[in-house]
């Protein structure tokens, strides 16, 4: 048990589970902590969802997402993500984990990336309030043009540094190319809010989002990932987080048992 | 004419046609110029290839491609860039389009990167008697597990400023998310030995390979990109490549009118 005292399941990893269904393979697995999802804990209720995790004993690593702020306006995405600040926070999670959108139909890739910054500049406040990290996830260049348009460390990290209660999520998958990621991962320092693993499969799958498999199964170092993560000091959870068809389709348990196989047999001794 | 004086046409884009349809339809339709590939001009025969271009008064503008230089034995693979070089200075193109490879077996990238830049010492002054440039062409990330290393023009402009006969492809696809692209344009100056334009597609296709589209029907701002490179004095052919199923399946005739249709509305003006 103590080998996976820091994995956090995420639930996309399990997608088709309920919010019940999540929780009870975390315990059944001996799995401590979740990371849950806007829809599905939506789908149970927000407090029930609160009082569920908070009897069966388990942290709540992040909850996914906010974001989507690219928009030539934005102002109904603001008031959204206003929202998820306070679901994070009924839910007793510190860390709203933020994808930030894509390109608009403009082209103009600067100038959404400079609406994130200001929007992030603009929800920093309400966040600190609610005690809880804004957690701008960059994302693979793959993701540019449609969900993200923070592509490195680097630019997340640029606009983190700004803001109180703004972070970072470090998801191997999206970060693993970067030439620069060590020197980004140690820049980050204590602003990393999430440190997230999968891998990457090559071929990429007809569904280039559902490229993801279980640590181990793809072109990542993730000993080497982790390692520069774990010297930083990051003492918080891990979550695997996985987008794929076949896991998706397949027994809970099976996919919880070998999650925290892999978790076990790579990321945790490197931790 | 005068507004597609600088278009190449690169075969790929009509991958089904053999270099003499090719070569008929850049005639056809007044491009002056062709990017050509290794296969189909072995098909053909290098010299009666050769022939064919130079009867037909087309400037080569690139031959594609050497490279696969990641292998933890690549000496197999430095011999078949050797072959690469004189088979372009045969063909009378001063551009040799180098995909480097991707990631090894090992996971190791970094070490795959240093094999990369080892490789290309190696091969510089062999290219530079044959009077070829070796053109790096980073690749976007995501290919960086099974195509190309080099993820960054800035990765590329670290080896080729060091050698002789050594530049960087600018393909827009490959490079049009990166955060710092301009600057390394600017940095590229001279060193940009090929301009390659194409568009970004979403949803991604089944195969992210053929996620290509004609230039001005997806995300990326090509004006934008385009005066970057001209900026920087760039006065050679500019390459349309679209990897595409439909464009493949679509009569070559219609293919090139097309091409030659975007590149006079999108790129010529920013040029």
């Amino acid at each position: 048990m103590a080998a996976v005292a820091r994995l956090s399941l995420n639930q996309a990893t399990i997608k088709r589970a309920t919010v019940v269904e999540a929780v009870e393979g975390c315990v059944r697995h001996g799995i401590e902590s979740i990371g849950l999802w806007r829809e599905p804990v939506a789908d149970h209720g927000l407090e029930r969802t609160a009082k569920l995790v908070a009897d069966a004993g388990l942290r709540v690593s992040s909850l996914c997402r906010g974001g989507l702020l690219t928009a030539l306006d934005n102002r109904a995405a603001l008031d959204d993500n206003r929202r998820a600040i306070d679901e994070a926070s009924a839910l007793r999670t510190d860390t709203l984990v933020m994808v930030v959108g894509g390109v608009a139909g403009d082209k103009d890739l600067i100038g959404a990336r400079q609406r994130v910054a200001d929007a992030i500049a603009e929800l920093s406040g309400y966040a600190a309030e609610a005690g809880v990290t804004l957690a701008l996830e960059p994302m693979h260049p793959v993701f540019c043009a449609d969900r993200g348009v923070l592509s490195t460390l680097a630019q997340a990290l640029d606009i983190a540094e700004k803001h109180e209660s703004v972070g970072v999520v470090v998801d191997a998958l999206h970060v693993w190319w970067d030439p620069d990621v060590d020197a980004q991962i140690a820049r980050a320092g204590a602003l990393i809010a999430s440190y997230q693993v999968c891998d990457w499969l090559t071929p990429v799958p007809a569904d280039v989002l559902l490229g993801r498999g279980y640590p181990g199964d793809g072109s990542i170092d993730l000993d080497r990932l982790t390692r520069q993560v774990a010297a930083t000091g990051y003492a918080r959870d891990v979550e695997v987080e996985i987008f794929n068809a076949d896991i998706w389709a397949a027994d809970f348990d099976d996919v919880i048992e070998e999650v925290a196989r892999r978790y076990h047999s790579i990321v945790e001794p490197a931790l």
